[in-house]
């Protein structure tokens, strides 16, 4: 098959090598019908040693099934399915919890920008569509993979509910889509910060009522201004140390930072000037997409919402190199991939 | 007035100064009948520069109210009343919202080991207590300033209830009523982690089900062992980095660190090793205790529970810089202190 590879930074190269097959009798083999490329994809495409294995890359896909193995008793061959970047069993203590990103036989996709993926644990990451795998919903519906199902878990854990003051650190894909999940959940008034003005007008389209081009201290001083001293729920999807200092800087007393974005840094400011002087509710991580799917699945099907807005481009496979470059110098916000 | 002054590390005296005057219309002088040396307290103790001119301590009293600003309309000159140790207007947003530390007028207690205290916002600030100031619930009574309200804050910001199983990091004051806490919440299991054995023992008495005196890796491990994994709910209690890094250690996939211990430290981990890849939630801060009189008073008042045993030294107003000192080398846990 087709596969992405990634041989260090700026180096991705779509090769052929061997199909994936069933290895335990949970898994699925799924051909690709819509894969993408993820903003945190571009951490390793700036920061990747460079290496003489190249390592696959993706998360994000749906399909069709095309094997299952014995234990797979939910999804079927044929079915178009989604799957959620991580992979669950959804049935353990961590999944029912819903943190199935913490699944006890879990872990993360890393080689979905390819004709075949093979799936762990089925039944527990594949959702089955209800759609063909010719609809034109396809671009949102892949979306549920990971960025929207990331944007919502930031306001579900900052626990956004009607009338709220949001704040949406990012005008990537999963911050975009944090503004329409804060829209969904009630919110009253979202200021978006982000600085590319086609990326915050779509954000404006989303909800967002207010947007911060501004960054740093005046990026703070504004937010704060708007909000007569900060936002009581700010939503950080970038994932920089510099996103974490804007998001304490505008975090109201007594309010909640809930983050998203993947931290490209371990330590950080935590103390009596930053979180606990104010009681700062610092929370978020890697999303239970796979939670969320049946909350968010609806909205997609009956078309109250397009999440899928925020794919930009497409392009096929081949030209995943060509995507990566585009999106790393915000030419584009998220390319859709096709097969 | 005499009043306790600390003029650097160690370094603590008894003096005669000026008593404090009505400044504003809304403040009140307050005679000290108990006050008490904090955990807290012991930060300056080790670490204060020296100086010329001492500065006042304590945070900690009840007394009885001995003159009243033209604007304080609800406590009474003669009333027995005790003061949060933050003081607040208890009307601001922040107030309303239960973070009366955040109070937009608000501030701490600084000077409070004296024999009179100025009470800055009095109507907010103070509570009159329905006993005499001979009751022999003072002490419990005096927990309602600090300690208590501080380990129940912990509790509440973990959302501890009926069932859960809790860890609590720290032996001291505050961590025993953090035990006492998640006791009267419903907690099922509480694993004390301290290695002061009569202080533990009292924390068995408060609720304990289990006390590991094990630190760092070892104490980590054990929780872990204990619960199969990690508590999903950790009350910090100390505030230094090594308390920090044990909560982390033994919190949890989807589960809340709380603290209220003071942090000395401003940077700590929260990138993917620590909070974020598990989903942890970190909260807490300085407890609006004002918020919590409310709750725990009629418990106190009542019997059921009597959180003035954390006081296990008394000492008259002079023999203060003693009580540090005992309490610095771990011979008391916290030494009321006598008018």
């Amino acid at each position: 098959m087709r596969a992405t590879l990634m041989y260090g930074a700026g180096d991705v190269r779509v090769e052929t090598i061997a199909d994936p097959t069933i290895q335990q009798p949970t898994d699925a083999v799924v051909r690709v019908v819509r894969a993408c490329v993820c903003g945190s994809d571009l951490h390793p495409y700036r920061n990747l040693p460079a290496r003489e294995q190249g390592q696959q890359m993706g998360h994000e896909f749906l399909g069709v099934v095309e094997q299952t193995g014995a234990d797979v008793t939910i999804v079927r061959v044929g079915d178009l399915v989604v799957a959620s970047f991580s992979y669950q069993d959804n049935t353990c203590e961590f999944c029912r919890a819903g943190v199935q990103t913490a699944c006890v036989h879990g872990g993360f996709f890393s080689a979905a920008q390819a004709e075949l993926v093979r799936v762990p644990l089925a039944d527990g990451t594949l959702v089955t569509l209800p759609v063909g795998a010719d609809s034109e919903l396809l671009p949102s519906l892949l979306t549920l993979a990971d960025v929207y199902g990331t944007g919502y878990h930031a306001a579900k854990r900052a626990n956004v509910g009607a009338g709220d003051t949001v704040a949406v650190v990012g005008d990537g894909a999963v911050g975009l889509l944090a503004v329409l999940s804060a829209t969904r959940l009630g919110a009253e008034r979202i200021i978006l910060m982000g600085r590319h003005k086609m990326r915050t007008d779509l954000g404006r389209e989303f909800g967002a009522t207010d947007v911060v081009a501004e960054r740093g201290e005046e990026g703070i001083a504004l937010v704060c201004d708007l909000t007569d001293g900060g936002a009581p729920k700010v939503l950080e999807a970038v994932g920089h140390r510099p996103a974490y200092d804007q998001a304490v800087g505008i975090v109201r007393a007594g309010g909640v930072i809930s983050r998203v974005g993947v931290p490209q840094y371990e330590e950080a400011p935590v103390g009596f000037g930053s979180l606990f002087g104010r009681n700062i509710t610092l929370n978020g991580g890697p999303a239970p997409v796979r939670a969320y799917i049946d909350d968010l699945l609806p909205g997609i099907l009956d078309g109250t919402v397009d999440p899928g807005r925020v794919f930009d481009r497409t392009a096929p496979l081949d030209e995943v190199p060509a995507a990566y470059r585009a999106m790393d110098n915000r030419e584009a916000l998220k390319v859709l991939v096709t097969f």
